[in-house]
């Protein structure tokens, strides 16, 4: 997470998930407005019947004329829209440009996350770019040292490929218990998206690496200067030096005009507005991959370069911010991704744990990006414990928070993989809970 | 296309096409900027080296902060791509709200167009239609009508499937030659995202057909009251009604709350803000499939009911709008589609058909997908007549203008998939021409 994060005392699980219900509410009214005890079990109305066998009256919408074409050259959302939206916690850094906002995850469907809805996490702000004026150098242990525009870059051969980007911190808060009421906050530090580039490791042979080459230093234009260590084996294995993402040119806050696209791997290595590759032959010992971005253990070391994501999922409807609105007929959907391959299959239980049924997966199935789940089954109007449980191509199955602890404790940040509880009540409300 | 259109008199290609260019160069100054004359010859810079092999000056933007996150809870492009928008042709349409802005295909890459980028066709404006207050009917030759809510459509199972979407016309001006200069223009009434959506068919069975259903009338919510025929086979086999398009709600202009999704048929039929279904025992005939959305022939007869587009591409770059800049290196790219099947292969020429190359095809071959090719060739600086030829999995491949033009004629509008051809002059001008 942040460093402002780890500076303040650990809040208790319960006083921390009022806090965020205060922030939800007063930011996003139609959340409150369409939870908790309003439609308390209430019984569906059944899909309405039509005994005349009529059309139903003409809408006001279809009596007057709508907006022309090109009122909006580049278009927008429904005003009806307007509640999906990144969100950040106020509380959870000291300031927004060195700070974190979320995916709605729970607004989404499908496997590709929009790019404007693609969440935030910037150590310096999102700098401004000129694509015109933009280099990217290759130096240090190479033949040929380089320097290449925009327009150099755009002449190697290109690759398209979706691939999920989650921060290493994602559902970090979540080590020490229930934490945050949504998984727009608790999992929404990920997104998918397709990515046009070219490959790194072209780059690299057209500057020559030496023999000796080992490591990389990839290296940020932003005001931070954000920088990390990436072994060879994996820049010349699959990564992209990218410039779209899902079919236009990347966003400023996504790194225009050129950011890292290193697959399966933490976020953090993903470098936004890359500006400087250097080769060498071990690795930097940068910030932050030493007093961050290393995952503590329960003796107290850290392991450093832990660089997979590895196998997780998320039920994101229903959750705290988008409950089932009433019994019979519902949809339970989420999303799985596995920084080792592709999802093979997602168990859910409704029962914390005693039942599991398989998810439906529905969607195409790629390498390293999210996967759509969904079961589709009828409640009760019972009290439910929904979890889901991610398997993927190497046999790896998603493990439990307390597996997890187990080996790492309660106060590290990073790699929370660990299956995520829902608990549904008969009322509909749903919170995020743990059980034992 | 539109009324309008069929009734003005058809301007010469060279007239048509200056008229173009005009509205262009006011519309975008940045393509102006790079194409043309002035980098005319130009050798391309080669790649800089970097003697000293250390970085490159710290650039400004890296010395300030940039925005903190949450600044656009919704982001949107950045500055330097303010080009990049649907454009319209003014002189096409007397209207705003029956008219057409197109996509702008030679700015984007991979295969998902951006939501704020998918090209309008409305017939009387875009409706604001409250998801709240929305609903659609099925009716007719049915055991049990019925109204649906929003609510209702989204607890039936889901499905996400990546299609395009092509209006009917895309291309309609070519028949009679060469006339608008960019691909854009020519090419760009077509879009492929990825919708979430549930089955026609699974409401259609809650509704339960009589033996006697055979078509149905879909009509949308628009003050236009869109509507087409569709055949009971087809609605019954894969078409989707879609609340979701690239993750998020469909937008406003996209039929928001809801639409009809007809894979590998022509857009018209994709009714948008979609009410009414009524199920019948024949085609309603109703205007848009009979004075509009019918194919004249040679002989002066029309064809009527003619849904399916088949095969086609069009090279996005070099286009007329996104010439080379220089020679050597460059990257040749396009989009192929199938209404029948996927892309299997596709051919590019470079001197007007005498030589072809097969084009590396990356990224997801999907079925009733846009697929991406590209070309990576070093170019010499000569004149280029540039196509390309898509094969599709039922073994057609796509057609040229003069085939087509064989048994239809050129006052036909709909269904042009033949063929386009770029003549790439030695300064990098690239212009639409027709070589017989």
């Amino acid at each position: 997470m942040t460093d402002e994060t780890d500076r303040k005392p650990a809040p208790g699980a319960s006083t921390n998930r009022r806090r965020f219900l205060t922030g939800t509410l007063a930011g996003g009214a139609a959340i409150a407005a369409s939870g908790g005890e309003a439609f308390a079990q209430r019984k569906r109305k059944p899909i309405g019947p039509n005994p005349d066998n009529q059309p139903p009256n003409v809408p006001e919408w279809s009596k007057v004329l709508g907006d022309g074409v090109a009122s909006h050259p580049y278009g927008k959302p429904s005003k009806f829209e307007a509640h999906v939206v990144r969100r950040d916690v106020e509380w959870l850094t000291a300031s927004r440009e060195s700070s974190i906002n979320f995916t709605p995850l729970h607004e989404l469907d499908g496997i590709i996350t929009p790019n404007g809805l693609c969440f935030e996490r910037h150590h310096g702000g999102a700098a401004v770019v000129s694509p015109f004026d933009h280099r990217l150098i290759i130096h240090g242990l190479v033949d040929k040292p380089l320097i290449f525009s925009m327009d150099d870059i755009k002449r190697f051969p290109r690759t398209n490929r979706v691939h999920f980007l989650e921060c290493a911190a994602n559902s970090g808060m979540e080590w020490r218990g229930a934490q945050l009421n949504g998984c727009q906050f608790t999992h929404g530090m990920i997104h998918n998206v397709m990515y046009t580039g070219v490959l790194l490791k072209d780059l690299l042979n057209e500057a020559g690496l030496k023999p000796t080459a080992k490591w990389l230093q990839v290296e940020g234009a932003d005001s931070s200067g954000m920088n990390r260590s990436l072994p060879i084996e994996k820049a010349l294995d699959d990564c992209l030096i990218a410039f779209k993402m899902n079919g236009e040119a990347l966003r400023t806050e996504q790194g225009y005009p050129l950011r890292l696209v290193v697959p399966g791997w933490e976020g953090n290595l993903w470098v936004k507005w890359i500006r400087r590759i250097e080769v060498g032959d071990k690795p930097w010992f940068a910030r932050e991959e030493t007093s961050k971005y290393t995952d503590l253990m329960s003796d107290g070391r850290s392991r450093r370069y832990t660089f997979v994501m590895d196998a997780k999922s998320v039920v994101t409807n229903p959750s705290p911010q988008a409950p089932f609105t009433a019994k019979g007929r519902n949809v339970l959907t989420g999303v799985a991704w596995s920084g080792r391959g592709h999802i093979t299959r997602v168990d859910v239980t409704l029962d914390g744990g005693r039942n599991w049924r398989e998810a439906r997966i529905d969607g195409p199935v790629l390498d390293r990006s999210m996967t759509r789940f969904y079961v589709d089954f009828d409640w009760a109007g019972n009290e439910l414990l929904i979890q889901s449980r991610a398997h993927d191509s190497t046999g790896y199955v998603q493990p439990t928070k307390q597996e997890l602890r187990a080996v790492r404790g309660v106060n590290n940040i990073y790699h929370n993989n660990g299956i995520q509880t829902w608990l549904v009540r008969a009322n509909g409300e749903t919170e995020n809970v743990e059980i034992s």
